[in-house]
C-alpha cells in the first residue's frame, strides 16, 4: 500500500516547463488570459478563509478564539492535500455511472493544474462552513476527522454529480458556482454535526433561549467584507475563462444580490424588531451571496436584485426559526446562511433563469430539477455525515467536557489565550515558562491539575 | 409610475451569452484583457469599503462601532442599487447641455456592464466618505437619506461634468481617477453635514479642544493598508484598459505619492510636535493617495513624489486647522484627507502635468481650469447638500439625543455591543433573550424604559 | 550635489503615453497580459505589508502597537523612495564585476517600470522582516536608519548577485522568488540587530525563559492569512509573465508547502508538547511559505509537499532553539521563519529540483551551489549590518531606556495609546488637549516630567 502511494507520488512529479520560444498566437494568448483569471479567482477564493476565520472568531466568545482559528487554518491545509490525493479524482475523474470519479488521483494524467487549484480552494470552503456551526464545543480532533471525510469523499461526490459530468448535470441541474454543491453540502454537514453535538452550555436553559453574544463584531464585519471580496472570485472564476461578457455579468449579479440582501435584512429587522440588527444584517449580506451563487450567470441583473431581496428576509426568518423554534445552536448562523439561502438560491434559478426559468415562460421543469438536486444533496450529506458521526461517537465523544467548555477551548485545548490585555512583565507575574522550549511541556502538563475556578478567572478577562 | 418602473425592470433583463464559438483574434483577446483588468480593479475598489469601515471604526469609540459598520455596509448596498436605477444614467447617459445625463437608467440600452460595475463601486466610495465625519452622533436614518441623495443625484452630476462628457471635461479639466469627482465631492458633503450636525458632546468645552481618542488603532491601521491596496485598483483601473505602459505608471505614482506623504507627515509631526504622530501619519498616507488620484496618469514619477510630500504636510496643517481653529468636529479627519488633499491633488495637476503643467512650460491655463473645477464642485455640493439638509432638518433632527450619544449609538440604535469581553455564561448573568426570536422585541422594547446610568455602565466596558 | 540630484530628478520625468492607435497583435496583447499579471502580483505583494503589520502587532504587547505600526508604514515608504533613487540601480543596473549594479538610478534610461514596481515592493518586504524581531525595544529613529541601509544598499547587492546577473547567478544558484535574497537577508539583518539590541526586559531572568505573550492573536492570525494571500503574488509574479503553465504550478506549490507545513507544525507540537500550539502553527504556515519560495517553480507538487512538511518541523525546532538555547529574543519568531526556513528552502532546491536536484539524479553540484549562496549572503549581511550598527552604536544607543520600555513605546515615542477602552467623555476625565493643535506640544512635552508609575498604569489597561 505504502509502496503504491509512493509510486503514485512519483508519478505525479511535474516537470515545469520554462517559457516556450514559439511566437504567441491569438489562441495562445487567450489561453494565458483565461488561465490568469482562474488563478486570480483562486487566490481570491483562498482569501475567503481569512473571512471565515474572522467571522467565526468575532461572532463567538474570546475564550474560544485560538481554537476556531486553528480549525480554519487546519481546514485549508487538510483540504488542499487531501483534495490532491483523492478528492479531485473522485470529483473530476472519469465517471463511474455518473456517481463518482475513478481516476486522476494525485493529478496523475492531468495537466489542468490551474483548474485543480481553483477546485481545491472550493473544497476547503465547503468544509470550513462546518467550523462556525460547531464552534465553542467540538473537540479539535473530531473536527479534523470530519474535515477529512468532507473534503476527501463527501463533498467530491456531490461535486461529481453536478460539475464532474455526473447524474445531476445530465438532468440539467444548474448550479453555476455552488449554492448547492459547496454551501448546502457544508450546511447540511454542519446541521447534522450540531445534532450530534448538542447546544452550548447556557444556550437553552429553563425553557429560555439565551443570547451568547460574539466578542468582537468589528473583526467579524471585516470577515464579511473579506468573504464578499473573495466571492467575486468564487462566482466570477467559475466561468473558467476571462469572457468579457460573462465575467462582468457574474460579478455584477454578485454585487447586486448581496446589496439587495443587506437592504432587505436591515429593513426587515427594523420592521420586525424595531431596530436594524447588525448581526442579522451582516449575515444577510452572506445570505445574498450564497443565494446568487447558483444563478449568478443565468439570471438578469433585476433577477439578482430580487433573489437578494428575498434571501435577506429568508435569512432573518431562518436564523430565528433554527435558533428559537428548532433550538439548534449554531453560534454564527452558518446553517441559515449556507443551507437555507443555498436552497433558496438553487430553487431561484428555476424561477429566474432567463432561458428556462418559470418566470420566463420556461415551465416548471427546471424548478423540479433544481428541487430534486437539493433533496439529493441533503439526503446524501445527511446520511454520510450522520453515518460517519454515528461510528465516530461510538468510539469517543466529539464534544469537550462541560468543564473544558466553561474554561474555554483556548485554554483547555491549546493552553493559551487569544488576548492578553495585562502586561505580564509590569504586573510582576511573568509566567516562568516558555511556549517554545521544554518548559512548555511542564506548563501544559500542569493544566490538568489546575483549579477550574482559576482557569475561569484567567479566561474571562 | 410603478408600471413604468416594472417595465424598465424587465427591459433591463440581460440574456447571458455563453462562450461564443468563433476563434479568438488579437482584437477579441485584447478586449478580454481590458475587461479583466477593469473587473479586477472594480473588485479592489469594492474592498476599499472594508478599509473605510475599519478606519472609521478604529478611530472612533467602541460604543459606536456597530453603528459605523452598519453605515458602511448600507452605503455599499444603497449605492449599488441606486446607481443602477438612476445614478449611472445621470452620470453617463446622453448629455443634456453638458449638465446631466438623461438616459441609460436601469442600464437600458447599455452593454458596457463592466464599466458600469467599476463606476458603481466608485459611487459608493464618494458616499462613504461622509460616514466617518458624521460618526458618533448622526442618526442612521438621516444618514441613509443623505446617502440616497449623494449616490442618486449629487455625485452623478459632478461625475457627468467631468467624466460623462459634461462642461468641465469640455474645458479640459483633468481628474483622472477622482481627487475632485469622488473625494472632494464626498468631503464637501461631509463638511456641510457636520455644520448642520455640530460637534460631539465633550469635544469642545470651556474653550478647550478635547481629544476623543479612537478605540482600536491597529484595525484602523489595517484599514489604511486595505484602502491603499484598493487604491491601486481605483487609480489603475481608471485607465479602463490593460495598457502595459499606463497601468504600471499609474500604480507606481500611486505608491510613490502615498510613500512620500507618509514620510513628510511623519517628519513634519516630528518637527512640529516632537513626536511622530501615528494618527496623522496614517491620515498622511491617505492624503497622499487622494492627492495623486487626479494626476496619477499625467505626472512623472518625480512629480508624484513631490505631490505626495506636499500632501503630507498639507494634511497635518489641514487637520490642525479644521479641528482647532474652525472647530469643526471630524472624528476621522475625512474632510482634511479627502477635501483639502483632494483640492491640492486637483490643482497639482495644473502644476505637474507633463504636457500642459505650469512647471513644464504649459502656462497657467490648466491651473485655472483645475481651480475652476474645484470651485464648481464645492459650490454645487455645498448648495445641494445644504439645501437637502435644510429641508430634512425642518422635518426632524438628524442627530441623536444627548442621552443616546452618551450611551453610545450601538446600544440606542441597535440594542447591542460591538465587544463582549465578559463571558456571559460564566458570569451567571446570561441575558435571557434571543437576538433572533420574538424575545428580541421584548429586549429592544425594554431599552426605552432602561436606566441611562445602567446603559452607560454597560457600554463603557 | 543637490544640483546633480535635481537634474537626475528631472531626467527621470516620464511622459505618459496615451493609448496608441495601432491595431493589437498577438505579441502586443501578450505583453499586456504579462504586464497585467506583474502589476496584480505587485499589488498582492504590497498587501503583504498589512500582513506583517498585523502579525507583528498581534504577537507583541498592546503598549507597543502604534510603534510597530509606524515602523511598518515607514518601511514601505522609505523602501519605495530609496529603491527608486539608488536601490534598483545597485540591483539591476549594468553589473560591475558581478558584484554591484552601477546605473539605472532614478530609473534613468529604463522603461520597465512595471518590473521596477514589482522589485520595489520586494525590497520593502526584506526590510520589514527586521521590524518584528526588534519589536518592543528598538528606537524608531535607529530602526529608520537601519531600514535605509537595508533597502538602499545591503539588500540590493544581494539581489544583484542572484537576480541582477551577478556572480551567484553565474554559478547557477537558484532562488526563484527569494528564500535567500529576500527572506534570509532580512532574517540575518534581524539576527545581528537583536544581538546588538539585547532581549526585552523580563524575557530572560534568573536563568528562566519567560513567556511574553502577544496581546491579540486573532489579528495576528489574520495577518498570516494576508501574508499567505500576498505570497501567491510574491511567488507567482516572480515568473514575470502570465505563463499558463508556470503560474498555476507556482501558485499550487505555494499552497501545498504552506498547507503541509501547517499540518507538520501542528502535529509536531501535538507530539512534542501534547497540545497543538497556535503560535507555532501560524509560524509554521509562514515557514512553509518561506521554504517554498526558492523552489516554487522548480520542484514538483509532491516536492512542495515534502518541503513544507519538513519546514513545519524545522520551524518548531528553530524557534525553540533560538528562544531557549541561544536566548536570542525574537518576539515574533522572524529569525526562525525567514532565516532558518529560508536556508532550508534554498538548500531544498538542491534536493528537489526536478532537473538538477540530488534526489532526481542531478548529483550534489546544485546542493553545493545553493549552500554556497546561503553562506555568502549570511556573510555579507552579517558583516554589513554588523559594521553599520557598530558605527551607529558608537554615536548613540539604538535601544530605548528601561523606563521607556516598561512604559511602552506607544506612550514614550508617540504620546498615545493603541487602544482606548474607557470612554473618556463619560469618565469625565476628558484629556484637555488636542492631538492636532498646539496643545499637543504641551501634552507631549509634559511626558518627560510625568510619573513613571502613572504611565505604567495608563499603559497596562
Amino acid at each position: 500500500m505504502i509502496k503504491k502511494i509512493t509510486s503514485l507520488l512519483f508519478l505525479s512529479l511535474f516537470v515545469s516547463t520554462t517559457a516556450f520560444a514559439a511566437a504567441p498566437t491569438a489562441e495562445s494568448v487567450q489561453a494565458s488570459v483565461d488561465s490568469l483569471w482562474v488563478m486570480i479567482a483562486a487566490v481570491l477564493v483562498f482569501f475567503m478563509h481569512a473571512g471565515f476565520a474572522m467571522v467565526e472568531t468575532g461572532f463567538t466568545r474570546a475564550k474560544n478564539s485560538l481554537n476556531i482559528l486553528m480549525k480554519n487554518f487546519l481546514t485549508v491545509a487538510i483540504a488542499s492535500v487531501l483534495y490532491f490525493i483523492v478528492g479531485f479524482g473522485f470529483m473530476f475523474g472519469g465517471s463511474s455511472g455518473g456517481l463518482i470519479g475513478t481516476d486522476s488521483f494525485f493529478l496523475s494524467g492531468r495537466e489542468d493544474i490551474g483548474f485543480f487549484l481553483f477546485q481545491s480552494v472550493f473544497a476547503a470552503t465547503c468544509a470550513t462552513i462546518i467550523s462556525g456551526a460547531v464552534a465553542e464545543r467540538m473537540k479539535l480532533k473530531s473536527y479534523i476527522l470530519l474535515t477529512i471525510a468532507m473534503t476527501g469523499i463527501i463533498y467530491p461526490i456531490v461535486g461529481h454529480w453536478v460539475w464532474g459530468g455526473g447524474w445531476l448535470s445530465e438532468l440539467g441541474f444548474v448550479d453555476f458556482a455552488g449554492s448547492t454543491v459547496v454551501h448546502l453540502t457544508g450546511a447540511v454537514g454542519a446541521f447534522i454535526t450540531v445534532l450530534f453535538l448538542g447546544s452550548r452550555v447556557g444556550k437553552y436553559s429553563k425553557g429560555k433561549v439565551n443570547v451568547i453574544p460574539g466578542h468582537n463584531i468589528p473583526i467579524g464585519a471585516l470577515g464579511v467584507f473579506i468573504l464578499w471580496f473573495g466571492w467575486f472570485g468564487f462566482n466570477g472564476g467559475s466561468s473558467l475563462a476571462a469572457d468579457p461578457t460573462l465575467v462582468p455579468h457574474v460579478i455584477t449579479t454578485t454585487l447586486f444580490s448581496a446589496s439587495a440582501a443587506i437592504l432587505s435584512s436591515a429593513f426587515y429587522t427594523l420592521i420586525r424588531f424595531k431596530r436594524i440588527d447588525p448581526s442579522l444584517t451582516l449575515n444577510g449580506a452572506l445570505g445574498g451571496l450564497v443565494g446568487i451563487t447558483a444563478g449568478c450567470a443565468n439570471v438578469s441583473l433585476t433577477g439578482s436584485l430580487l433573489i437578494g431581496l428575498i434571501a435577506g428576509v429568508v435569512l432573518v426568518e431562518a436564523v430565528t426559526f433554527i435558533d428559537s423554534k428548532l433550538k439548534v445552536d449554531d453560534p454564527v448562523g452558518a446553517i441559515a446562511v449556507h443551507g437555507i439561502c443555498g436552497i433558496w438560491g438553487t430553487v431561484a434559478v428555476g424561477l429566474f433563469d432567463v432561458q428556462n426559468g418559470l418566470l420566463y415562460g420556461g415551465g416548471a421543469a427546471l424548478v423540479a430539477t433544481q428541487a430534486l438536486g437539493v433533496l439529493a444533496v441533503i439526503a446524501w450529506t445527511s446520511v454520510t455525515v450522520g453515518g460517519f458521526l454515528f461510528i465516530v461517537t461510538r468510539v469517543s465523544s466529539i464534544r469537550v467536557s462541560r468543564e473544558e467548555e466553561l474554561s474555554g477551548l483556548d485554554f483547555t485545548e491549546h493552553g493559551s489565550n487569544a488576548y492578553e490585555l495585562k502586561d505580564t512583565v509590569l504586573e510582576s507575574n511573568v509566567s516562568s515558562t516558555s511556549p517554545f522550549g521544554s518548559d512548555l511541556v511542564e506548563r501544559l502538563n500542569s493544566i490538568g491539575t489546575g483549579n477550574v475556578s482559576d482557569m475561569n478567572q484567567r479566561n474571562t478577562i
